[in-house]
């Protein structure tokens, strides 16, 4: 078995841990939050992490109405600007804790005097010494290249921030996610039968909205790195704004589509894409009763906002079975390393 | 001859009727902006304009020190949440001004109190009746489906934007923007040699930084619309934080390379992809001597902060070119009309 795939069960565990690891220090950043009122806040990371930074980025903005911004950390580091951040709360998102650009904009952040968090799974990190609080993703070393355990790690600690900033997410909601994810864990011999069929798939487009839309970054990166499949990302609305002319029959679509405000569009894209001949494949839960194409279902029904957790879930086994399909080693991808630094 | 390449063509004029015409309402956004002093900068844009938004983005916090936001349009069209931009200069941009989404945006800003900008093409748009401050892109009437002529007007707008918030832009320098995409149209014959070699290229990859980071993804976003290849993009920092894994000798790779902050990175990205046999063309100019793989030079010298618009135009010139080659009618990709109405 790959180290992808043991990694990918071990998720309900991994989560249950983060929520107990980061709990202890929530209460601290809870007060400095109060205290410090943030009017902005900013989410610096790469790769896969910057994934998950891209959930907290609708998470966030949608349950407390503050402005949230990705940051670029390029300008600060190559072109050594400075970003007023005086009343943001700049958070760095790092599995490794050692990824120099976002180390660079959480140092210049506190310096600056905004409220900075750091989000890690190594507690000496570099990250975790250069932000001012810290939470930790309680997802125990990560051996595979391909991260999964510390994606939805991630996106666990995120809740938990969203809630310090005063979202209306109720504790028991949040004990409830190792659940859902266990849930998800059961289609593992569904989705690796489906994978098959997509042995020669090169190219791919995955749609997602709303707080799906990153894992639509999250899935394509993985049959990226894992499958080396050119996987495109969209959301739905930006995908019908040109992007959908390169889809052909053999170029699929694979899709997040919870029941939900999102759930009308992306369902008359999936309908569409059935006219073009595209074929589609769309990840949803008990609550969708009708879903247009090939279809993966949660066994369980899950309130859109607790979705990407376990939505993510068949994502990861799909592509872990995918590369194994191809004869590739998904813990392995050829030309990477573990931690990459950039600037 | 193509639409697509006859509005290429324009842009030299284009540009001198968009700095004519954005110059005669310039004056009251700045009175504006001088008394509302706005502490952070929102983008709202769908497609090509959420490129053109891209570059705003980087030019405008690099420039002014103020956080930039892209905007996440379905937080409030399909969650219908409401974010606090009461500080907050919020910018739409899109050539028709009839983006549902946008409009939207822009209209609960204005409601909450922030400066609103719009920025299109259409003086009789929504988006001009919805923002309370316009400012026109004189492009005239684009024909094609493909944007281009728009996508360089929106940049050189967002230019002005810039210097109305302090940022320290000579007007002579934006006068010359013209002249240097003159100089870029110059390379016609040869981009359109060079595309007949990539003929059957079905997937690639599209690399960019800092200010040419958008070029990255308006690149990319031409080859999916007219030439239906898998055109990924990326920063190049990101890109080898993962994506780098698919490249193979049969995905080559396309790059902004500016001297400048950038280029070393940029430079031994190449450097690297050189080793694994992948096929790069790289675009730059005569600053930048020596670039390794195959090189589009710009036959001018080109100071990095007005290297976008220069530099998207044998991008767009390459775009229209392949198509061709692909027996493709880049004016009318299927499954896509000029305006696209999202929620």
């Amino acid at each position: 078995m790959s180290k992808m795939l043991a990694e990918i069960r071990e998720q309900p565990a991994a989560l249950q841990r983060t929520l107990k690891s980061a709990a202890r220090r929530i209460r601290e950043f809870s007060r400095a939050v109060e205290l410090q009122k943030p009017r902005l806040v900013v989410l610096a990371a790469r790769g896969t992490s910057d994934n998950a930074a891209l959930f907290g980025r609708y998470l966030i903005e949608m349950t407390t109405g503050l402005p949230v911004s990705l940051a670029a950390p390029s300008i600060q580091t190559l072109y050594g600007a400075t970003v007023e951040y005086r009343n943001a709360l700049v958070i760095g998102v790092s599995q490794s804790g050692e990824s120099p650009d976002v180390n660079v904009v959480v140092a210049k952040a506190r310096e600056g005097g905004a409220l900075t968090l750091g989000i890690t799974n190594e507690p000496h990190s570099a990250l975790a010494q250069t932000a001012e609080h810290v939470l930790l993703v309680g997802a125990g070393k990560e051996r595979s290249v391909a991260a999964t355990k510390t994606y939805t790690g991630q996106v666990m600690v995120l809740y938990l921030v969203a809630k310090s900033l005063g979202a209306a997410l109720k504790t028991s909601d949040l004990e409830a996610i190792p659940g859902l994810a266990d849930a998800a864990l059961r289609l593992e011999g569904e989705v690796n039968e489906l994978a098959g069929r997509f042995r020669f798939m090169n190219r791919a487009v995955v749609v997602g909205r709303g707080l799906n839309y990153a894992n639509a970054f999250e899935m394509a990166l993985k049959l990226m790195e894992t499958c080396y499949v050119a996987a495109e990302r969209f959301s739905s609305a930006d995908f019908l704004h040109g992007p959908i002319a390169m889809v052909d029959p053999n170029f699929p679509v694979f899709a997040f589509g919870p029941a939900g405000p999102g759930w009308p569009g992306l369902e008359e894209t999936l309908l569409r894409l059935r006219g073009m001949k595209t074929e589609t494949v769309v990840i949803t839960d008990k609550r969708n009763r009708e879903a247009p194409g090939q279809v993966i279902r949660i066994p369980v029904s899950v309130p859109e906002i607790y979705s990407p957790i376990p939505y993510i879930i068949p994502a990861q086994i799909f592509a872990a079975a995918l590369a194994r399909e191809k004869g590739l080693d998904p813990d392995k991808p050829r030309s990477l390393n573990k931690v990459t630094r950039t600037l």
